[in-house]
C-alpha cells in the first residue's frame, strides 16, 4: 500500500510539473469556454426518455438532490404539461431550495409556457424544430409561425422574471440562413441562452465548431449545445462547441436519453478535467461521481458499461507488461487522468501471460518477499507461461512468487533443476491449492 | 408488421432522396478519406490488452475468422515475442488464408523483428515511444537512437518483402520537430505506412486535425491513427483524422483495449454511415456486426453496453411522445442511420407516461382494432395517467387498449361515464390480467 501511494504522490507532483498541457485550451481559440464552462444537467428531462426509465417522485427528488450536491450549476425537469404527475414533480423539486437553478423544457407554445411559469422554476428551455424534416413531419408550421410564437413565448415568460433560452431542434439539418434569422431576432428580443441541439446524434466536431463559431459572431448571449450520442461524438462535440465558444452543455448521468442518449456527464468530467483540473476541480465534486452513476444505473435498472470514462472497472487498469512498467515509474505516462481526483484508485494487471517482470518486481514488493531482479525474470518467465496455458487470476501469480521464492531462499533446491515438462507439471502444482474467491 | 415495412421502406426511400447529405464530407478537405478510409482490426492485439482477455488459440481462431468475414482490411495480432503461444497463435492465423492482411505488433527492435518476419504476417507494425514521458520512464532512448533502430528495423522487415508501418507512442506529447523528423526519414526508406497513437486517450478533434494535416504535408506514405478513448473522444478523433487525410484506423470490437480501450468498430461504423452509407454498405457486412460483438463480449465475459451505437438495446428506441409522432410520419425525422442496414428495427416506445397519441394510434393498428382518432386520444390520456402511477409495460397498454376497444364497441356503455376515481380503478383492473413475462 505504502508503494501505492508514493505512486499517487508522485502522480500529483507530475501533473503540477507539466508546465504547457497538451491537452489544453486551443490558444488560437479567442472566444472558448473551456475554461469557464457550465453544466445543465437533463437526467430528469432528457434522461426521462430513456427507454428504460420510470422515476417516481422520490427518485426523482433523491437524483436532483445528488446532482445539486455533485455541483452542476441547472437542472432540467420534463415539462409539466407531459402528464400531471409530471407537473406536481417540477414544483416539488422548485421547493427543495437547491444551489442548482431549475429549469423545465417546454415546446414553444403559450399553451406550455402559462403553465411552466407557474410551476416555480428558475427558468424555460423552450426547443421548436426548425429542419425541414421536423416543420414537414413533426409540427408543420413554416418559419414565420414558429418566429412569431417564438417571440410571443419568450416575451410571456422573460415577463415572469425568470431565465429564457430559446432552441432549434435539428439544428445541423436546419437552413443555415433560417436558424441566424430566428436565433438573431430572440437575442434582440433578450433571452438568456440561444441553443443548437444535434437531435440525431450525426454532427461531426468540426461542423459543431463552425456552426457555433458562426452563431457566436450573430447573438451576444450564451449559447447552449445539446448532442445526441448516435454515432458517439456526443463528448467530442461538446468539447468542441465550448472551444469555438459556447458556455453550457446539456448532459444527462451515463448520457441516458432518447435511443443511446445525450453526452454523458462523467465522460465530459474526463474530457474538460484532461484540458482544465483545476477549474473542473474547483466547481464539480468528482468523488461523487461514481455514487451519482450508481444511483442512475439503479433507478433504471442498468449496468454501468464496463468501458465507461472514468467508473468503467478497467478505466485504470494497467496490463500489457511494457505499460506496466512505465506506469510505476510515472503513472503520467500512459495516465493524463489520475484516479485519485475521482476517489478511485489504479489496478496494474500482473495476472496475465502479457505480464512484465517490472508488474510481477512490484506484486513480490506488495507480497513483502525479496528477490533480485535476475530471479523476478525468472519467475516472470514461470508465470507467462502458465499464462499461455490458461487464464491467471491474482491468487495463481502469488503461489508461484511464493513458491518460487521458497525454492531460492532453500540453497539444496535449485530454481532451475529439472526438464520443462516437469517444470510446467510443477506450475500447476503451485495453483491447485484451494481457493475461496 | 406491414406497418412496420413500410416505415422501413419510406425509410431507406428517404436516405436515397437527401441530395446532399448534412454529415457528410467537409468539402473544403481535399485530402479526406472519409469515403476510402481502411480498417486495422486490432480486438487480437490491442484487444489482447483488455483487462479481461484471454483468448484460447481456438478463439483467436474464430475471432479472425469473422473479422475477415466482416470485411476489415487489416487483423493485428499480438507480438510473437509476448509469449510462446502468442507466437504459435500468430503462426495458426497466418495459415488460415483469409482475405485480409495479417499484421503483428512489435517492439522498434531487431530481437522482435527477426521472430515477426518468420510467422508469415504479411506486415509488421513497429512502435516506439517518442514522447518526453516514454523516453525517459519507458524505454530511455534519445531520438537519435530511436531514429538509428527504426531504419535498421524498417530496411530489414522490407528486405523480406512484407509491408512495414512506423508508428511513434504518445504522439501527442512528443516535440513536433522530432516527430516530424522521425515520420519524413522512414517514409524516404519506404514505409507503407506512418502511426499517430494517443496512447493516454487525451488527445481532442481540433489537435488531431491539425496534427495529422501537418503530418500529411511531410509523408508521401498513408498515414494510420490509433486512439485511446479515456475522455470519450476516440471516435470523433478518428472521423477527423480521415478529414485530415489519415487513411486507416485502428480499432477493435467494442473498443476493448488496455484501460477503457480504443475506438470501437461498431461506433466507427455509425459514424461513417452517418459520412457515406454507399462506401460503407459497400466494404462491411454491416449486418454481422451483433454478432461479431456477441462474439467478442462474451469471449471478454463483458456485457454490450446499453448505450452501445447501433447495437445497445435502446439505440433504435424512440419514446416520448413528440418524437415518436414524428418518426411514424418519416423515420428520417430523428434517425440518420437506418436499423435495417444493421439487421436491426426501430422500436417505439409507446408503454410509458410520455407516449403521445400517434405512437397509440400506431399500437392500436398493430393490434386491428378500429378507434377514430378521438377515441386514440381518449384512451392515450387513460395509458398516460395509469403511467404516472407505475411503470407500464406492453401487456398494460394493450390490456387498456382492448378494454377501451370493447367498451366503445358496446354502445350501452359510456366510454367517459364515472368519475376520476373510478376510472383509476377500472384502469388497475385492465391490467391485473395474469401475465406470463
Amino acid at each position: 500500500m505504502s508503494n501505492l501511494k508514493e505512486y499517487q504522490k508522485v502522480s500529483e507532483e507530475q501533473h503540477k510539473n507539466i508546465q504547457v498541457n497538451p491537452y489544453g485550451p486551443n490558444p488560437s481559440d479567442y472566444l472558448s469556454n473551456v475554461r469557464s464552462f457550465q453544466l445543465i444537467e437533463s437526467t430528469l428531462r432528457e434522461g426521462e426518455q430513456f427507454a428504460n426509465a420510470f422515476f417516481s417522485t422520490e427518485k426523482k427528488i433523491e437524483i436532483a438532490k445528488a446532482l445539486d450536491d455533485f455541483g452542476v450549476d441547472y437542472i432540467e425537469l420534463t415539462s409539466p404539461v407531459a402528464s400531471e404527475q409530471s407537473r406536481a414533480d417540477c414544483e416539488a423539486i422548485c421547493k427543495l431550495g437547491l444551489k442548482a437553478k431549475i429549469l423545465t423544457h417546454i415546446r414553444c407554445h403559450m399553451d406550455d409556457a402559462r403553465i411552466a411559469v407557474e410551476t416555480g422554476v428558475d427558468g424555460v428551455d423552450v426547443v421548436i424544430g426548425t429542419s425541414q424534416f421536423l416543420r414537414e413531419y413533426s409540427h408543420g408550421k413554416d418559419m414565420t409561425y414558429i418566429t412569431k410564437s417564438a417571440i410571443e413565448v419568450i416575451e410571456f415568460v422573460k415577463s415572469k422574471g425568470i431565465e429564457i433560452r430559446f432552441s432549434s431542434e435539428d439544428s445541423f439539418r436546419s437552413d443555415i440562413v433560417d436558424l441566424l434569422n430566428i436565433y438573431k431576432t430572440v437575442d434582440k428580443i433578450g433571452v438568456n441562452r440561444v441553443g443548437i441541439a444535434d437531435t440525431v446524434g450525426c454532427a461531426n466536431p468540426r461542423q459543431v465548431y463552425e456552426l457555433v463559431k458562426t452563431l457566436k459572431s450573430v447573438v451576444s448571449c450564451d449559447i447552449e449545445c445539446h448532442f445526441h450520442n448516435d454515432t458517439g461524438c456526443a463528448i467530442a462535440n461538446a468539447y468542441t462547441a465550448l472551444e469555438a465558444g459556447a458556455k453550457l452543455i446539456d448532459v444527462s448521468v451515463l448520457g441516458i436519453g432518447e435511443r443511446n442518449g445525450i453526452t454523458p456527464l462523467g465522460g465530459l468530467m474526463a474530457r474538460m478535467i484532461a484540458a482544465d483540473r483545476e477549474y473542473v476541480l474547483s466547481k464539480y465534486k468528482l468523488h461523487k461521481l461514481r455514487d451519482l452513476e450508481n444511483l442512475v444505473a439503479e433507478a433504471v435498472q442498468v449496468n454501468i458499461p464496463f468501458n465507461n470514462p472514468i467508473t468503467g472497472f478497467c478505466a485504470f487498469t494497467h496490463k500489457a507488461g511494457i505499460h506496466a512498467k512505465a506506469i510505476l515509474a510515472n503513472p503520467s505516462t500512459y495516465e493524463i487522468l489520475s484516479p485519485s481526483d475521482f476517489g478511485l484508485t489504479r489496478y496494474i494487471h500482473f495476472a496475465n501471460r502479457l505480464t512484465g517482470w517490472n508488474a510481477i518486481k512490484s506484486r513480490v514488493e506488495q507480497l513483502n518477499l525479496n528477490l533480485t531482479d535476475d530471479q523476478v525474470k525468472e519467475v516472470t518467465t514461470k508465470i507467462k507461461k502458465l499464462g499461455d496455458i490458461r487464464p491467471l487470476n491474482i491468487d495463481d501469480v502469488d503461489s508461484i512468487i511464493k513458491d518460487y521464492h521458497t525454492e531460492v531462499s532453500t540453497p539444496m533446491m535449485g530454481a532451475t533443476d529439472g526438464p520443462a515438462i516437469d517444470e510446467e507439471a510443477s506450475l500447476l502444482e503451485s495453483v491447485k491449492k484451494p481457493r475461496l474467491n
